[in-house]
């Protein structure tokens, strides 16, 4: 899809700090978001360098980005320690002062004193400030982020934890982008989270609507058994941009139909939840080979107490007796991973905790314990709502791993849920 | 640190290639791996730079590299569309012409030939090898490798997907590596993994053990709770980069004591499992805020059943009383979120389960919930063993978002059970 790169949009370049990314302990996965952040923003990265903590480089590599893009984009080295200098190298790149500032201070401080804290010595490290720059409040950690000149460009640094990344991308980086949109175009940003996928499944039955397009650039991203469809198109008014972006959502609404569980929500337990609590409908969950996902997800979402007040973790044949009442017969006969014992355990745990809808689980998560008959990957599903039972099934998944089949696993006993609660409205 | 980088290390720089990068599709996985690879084979890794499918660009940043580094590293833009720009970009770089070869045509013929398949018209380009370059056998793929002369430097250029780079990395570049290594120097690495431990408050108790080492690496990296120490050293022979490697990390663990879970298995979870499983120690988990992640923890555990029958979600003081036994004037007294009701719960899920240990967690996750005296972010926890309270404590958290304060204490309960483990023994 190089073709369909905006070429007319402003520049951009990513820097990723540390010593840690170069000796490859983890990939640079802030870059990568905030490539996508930009490119649905109109921007072209031209490039995203990963440099090491290292003052006189980095100080180098910012004052020659700050030549020749518009826009710089930095994560990490914010931190407390001595290592961390990304705040010295973004003073000298710009020939400033870097100073002791109070209301970036103020900003470390009331990070702590939201827990009754006092941050420790070395944190004022983090209350130091090019002369001239923004600190930018981090509400996820306690290091600020900074927005300053930097020649002919904008130098936006972030912390380098994830967690902290991403709201303070949310809170400064994409204000800041909104107001400053490339060449008088207009972006508009469609998006389309489907479930119970895979990238190969979804690539075949797109077809056509995966084709370039003059003016929409469609990308897919899988992560943890869902994908996300973003499709971004720009014209010259908002409206126009609109249109084209909607048009193509359209269309992959109606292809995809019962996989879209949203168009805003990237997250399926946020959406779950949500349609739980607003239509107050208590649930369970009863998980084997998951043992706790199902219900850390739904977890996840707050307010879901209202509709939840316990789930089941039954590894044993034992506990599935005794917790969920699956008679012991059932177990003998069919195995404990079987669909007759799923769905028993899906009446159970609804009738133990009193909930109107249950999902229930039991698979074979690996590497051990397998059959030909019940190989590794192995799951069983049910769902019970009001008492009956609403469906069962059971799927092979790849044996690519215990995480991986767990992962899956949980992915779609959301999903079951969610079409359960859809079902019922 | 950055003086403390092996100067006499030599130096590399990797290129990741692909527009696909630049927009963000997915990380650059190749690059990290290519990092780690060279970091223990004795490289220092000065940078890596991800860059687009653009010829001028690709030539520039390649002849630049040849002329600081001794070694440089691609990957990507060796497939056979017009966008695959390697092989251009590394001939120009090098100033020497592109020339079809038959060698590098017969790789593609055998690949395409280990399926009977003929190759399209398209794969010539795949043929393609700058004068004076050793075309490289790609075993799982279709495009040959390169490795060449450029400026000062050796150039490797390896496929873009990953599948295909890593056989590339065993049979053509670690040979090389071996038979290059630096300054006829030998690396070593060991590392400390720490739980219940910040950044900052590491930082500050790590105090001289941080200060600049004449040839010692310390690098830090925090997730989920918990932080990851490297530390490499480097000497004439194998025996004195041990000596210098195991004398600083002897340090580490003397000062940080029971925060230290490991020093070759960065999983707490896994840690925990082995020692559980190894005791025959059975164990259980009553979770409220967490409700399921602990125990999805433990359930990543291959093998974990044998000590785990089942755990407790319970989120309801109903339920806390119904399931776990918990005196509901305990629960009326001092409420949910209080050490007693954290005791109560974990006798109770300790006597319910038949297990010998248990810890329970009782908290507020947040957002909501908070009041003065029990803010969002106070979480109880109590450890229970044979019957007995072992430990009981409460943490107040920082009020970084109900994810954060969930995977926080979710990483506080498992390391308090290896603390309970590793005490009966």
């Amino acid at each position: 899809m190089a073709d369909a790169r905006f070429s007319q949009g402003s520049r951009a370049i990513i820097f990723g700090i540390g010593d840690e990314l170069l000796r490859g302990d983890y990939p640079d996965l802030n870059s990568s978001l905030l490539a996508r952040t930009l490119l649905h923003q109109g921007w072209t990265v031209e490039e995203i360098r990963v440099l090491p903590d290292d003052l006189p480089s980095l100080a180098d590599a910012l004052r020659a980005a700050g030549e020749r893009v518009d826009l710089v984009l930095t994560t990490g080295g914010l931190g407390p320690t001595d290592d961390d200098l990304t705040r010295h190298a973004a003073a000298r790149a710009a020939g400033v002062e870097l100073n002791f500032e109070a209301g970036a201070w103020q900003m470390v401080l009331d990070w702590y004193g939201r827990s009754d804290r006092t941050p420790p010595e070395s944190n004022k490290r983090q209350a130091l400030v090019p002369a001239g720059a923004t600190p930018l409040n981090n509400t996820h950690g306690t290091a600020p982020g900074l927005r300053m000149a930097l020649g002919k460009a904008t130098l936006f640094c972030l912390p380098g934890p994830p967690r902290e990344v991403g709201p303070m991308i949310d809170g400064a980086l994409m204000p800041w982008l909104e107001a400053h949109a490339p060449g008088g175009q207009v972006l508009h940003t469609s998006r389309v989270f489907l479930a119970s996928l895979s990238e190969s499944q979804f690539a075949d039955e797109a077809g056509s609507l995966l084709e370039r397009h003059a003016n929409a650039l469609v990308g897919v991203t899988a992560q943890a058994g869902r994908l996300a469809v973003t499709i971004t198109a720009r014209a010259a008014d908002a409206q126009g941009a609109r249109e084209l972006a909607e048009g193509l959502q359209a269309q992959f609404l109606e292809r995809f139909d019962r996989h879209v569980y949203s168009t805003t929500q990237p997250s399926l337990e946020q959406v779950l939840g949500q349609e739980l609590i607003e239509r107050n409908m208590t649930v369970t969950v009863a998980e084997s080979c998951t043992l706790g996902l199902v219900a850390s997800a739904l977890g996840a979402v707050s307010g879901i107490s209202s509709v939840l007040s316990e789930t089941f973790c039954t590894y044993s044949n034992q506990v599935k007796a005794h917790r969920l009442g699956v008679d012991p017969r059932v177990l003998e006969q069919h195995g404990a991973v079987s669909e007759p014992v799923a769905e028993a355990m899906a009446l159970g745990a609804a009738r133990e905790a009193g909930a109107r809808l249950a999902v229930a689980i039991t698979g074979l998560a690996g590497p051990d314990g397998g059959s030909p008959t019940k190989p590794v990957g192995l799951v069983c599903f049910a769902c019970a709502l009001d008492g009956r039972v609403l469906s069962i099934e059971s799927k092979r998944f790849a044996p690519a791993g215990r995480n991986a089949i767990r992962t899956w696993t949980a992915s779609r006993a959301l999903h079951l849920l969610l079409l359960a609660v859809r079902a019922t409205s």
